[in-house]
């Protein structure tokens, strides 16, 4: 296996960063987190390198480790510029370009969902796979790739969008500036979750989810997910239809790809089971074999994933060497 | 460029075949074609041999040429098997080993939709890209896939069967031993264009469909585009349709797997830009950029394009190498 011993590795979400010093094992030696959402670009890169100096600090044998970086961005591999990035200011940016001086190290950058789809790969859920997808299911949907043993990236830096791919033709209207209805991430996000959980509140005045609107609490894909692991039938019929498409999703990713392993992470998972049962379900209902026959996994790294991807990708552990 | 400088394709479809001698620039030095819908396996496998050495004895260079087959099946790359083939008795059969021997000569044998993806790549409308997906609109839908430069095949080379991919939640059921429904072949198939004619000419007894399924006339995919060449609205707004949801199923490939160009052939693509027209436009309207900016163009090479890339395949130019 190629790549140096140490390297760091910087996740940047749309709302918090987590960087950390990653050894050659996936072991994360130390790791420092800071909030992040709605801070200018200058102010974002000072707080970004702060971060990475705060770790090399506490492992100073990462001080001249390579850094490599996640973002929540299509990456143009033409320009290397990030593009369509709607939760920092990174629209246009060329990332490596501005942060690698204050380093002082060489810097590689990708999509953060490239990244975590690459550590679920070397260490977690998708180990040993040659094929694999996964989807991040967050407030939007993510998606990685591996394609004959290495990160597939496409043409331009833009592949694995699959919370993009329409899976229902008239669907609900799809989130974050796409203009498609019935895609994966209109049906499967956190953002959908809570959609149809506020729809729910709204015509069932006395289930839990409608008299917590009444009290005004905020009605939450997490909220959805809590009360239905206590057992609340009206949360659950959302997760398990929630689950029925992704479902659907997965087979359309299973019959184009073939892959050993689908992957399914991101903060809706906090619901497990409850999502992945109708999904597994649901795909092997739609599709025939072997597509139907891939196996469905949970993320195994947790919020971790993506720093570790991207110090994956600073060693240059992306299967393309 | 690798591969020897001539080579013999064979293209296996459900009622015919195509043999062929074929060079190192694709042009067809000589072409048998062979009646095989019905046939026993014994019978198929003599005529597809005899096939074979009539093209040999057209071309006496070809004599000694390794052997193509690109058959309608999925291929168990662990067994070599082809599993699935709903219109040859090939299922379970491993065909290259039955074949070969008769041949005397090495054989290779894929699935008919990868071998014309691979001739749409080097010699067709695909030619030059890196990245590009076909989808070929038959009697069911086959599909192909070239990713960074190579045949994908997915982990049991069962990958590219798009026509399987759900894109629509609640839609008809699918054709060809399919479970699934809303898949790309159960809305853009010529079997899906056919059912839809057939349901048009029932409802609208004075239409020209119409008058045809009085008159006894069979509701084919073929009478629908010969119509909707010769103006009619009926014909011309089924195939609009099918372009629309075409349209939907480029989102989803393109938006996975941010190809550079998607190549639509088969038999319906006789309606050619009635078809290609909605479907681009959707394409355009649904998904987001580079997704939405990828080329659609119609397959280049027509009928032979199967039996040009069996021969690709035997001279090993699937890029893989």
């Amino acid at each position: 296996v190629p790549g140096p011993e140490l390297t760091i590795g910087v996740d940047l979400g749309g709302t918090k960063l987590l960087a950390g010093a990653v050894d050659a094992s996936g072991t994360v030696l130390a790791c420092e987190r800071r909030v992040i959402s709605g801070l200018p670009l200058p102010d974002l890169l000072a707080v970004t390198v702060a971060a990475v100096e705060k770790v090399r600090e506490a492992v100073p044998e990462s001080a001249d480790a390579v850094c490599g970086f996640g973002i929540p961005a299509l990456m143009d591999r033409r320009s290397g510029d990030a593009v369509r990035c709607v939760h920092l200011p990174l629209d246009g940016v060329d990332f490596g370009a501005r942060i690698g001086p204050s380093l002082g190290v060489e810097v590689t950058v990708d999509n953060d969902a490239n990244c975590a789809m690459l550590a679920e790969w070397r260490f977690g859920a998708a180990r040993g796979a040659s094929h694999a997808a996964m989807l991040t299911l967050g407030t939007g949907i993510g998606g990685g790739l591996i394609l004959d043993g290495r990160l597939y990236r496409g043409a331009l830096g833009a592949a694995a969008e699959m919370g993009h791919a329409p899976i229902d033709y008239d669907g609900p209207p799809c989130f974050g500036g796409c203009p498609g209805r019935g895609c994966l991430e209109a049906l499967c996000s956190g953002s959908a979750l809570a959609r149809d959980a506020l729809a729910l509140a709204r015509m069932l005045p006395d289930s839990r989810l409608g008299r917590d609107l009444a009290a005004g609490s905020a009605i939450t894909g997490e909220r959805v997910t809590e009360l239905a692991h206590d057992g609340d039938p009206d949360a659950r019929g959302l997760l398990w239809s929630l689950g029925e498409k992704l479902g659907v999703g997965l087979a359309a990713i299973a019959m184009t790809l073939n892959p050993e392993v689908l992957i399914v992470g991101g903060g809706v998972m906090a619901a497990d089971e409850l999502v992945l049962e109708p999904a597994r379900a649901e795909l092997r209902r739609r599709a025939m074999d072997p597509g139907r026959s891939a196996g469905v996994a949970a993320a195994a790294l947790g919020p971790e994933a993506g720093m570790i991807g991207a110090a994956l990708l600073a060693a240059g552990m992306d299967g393309t060497a």
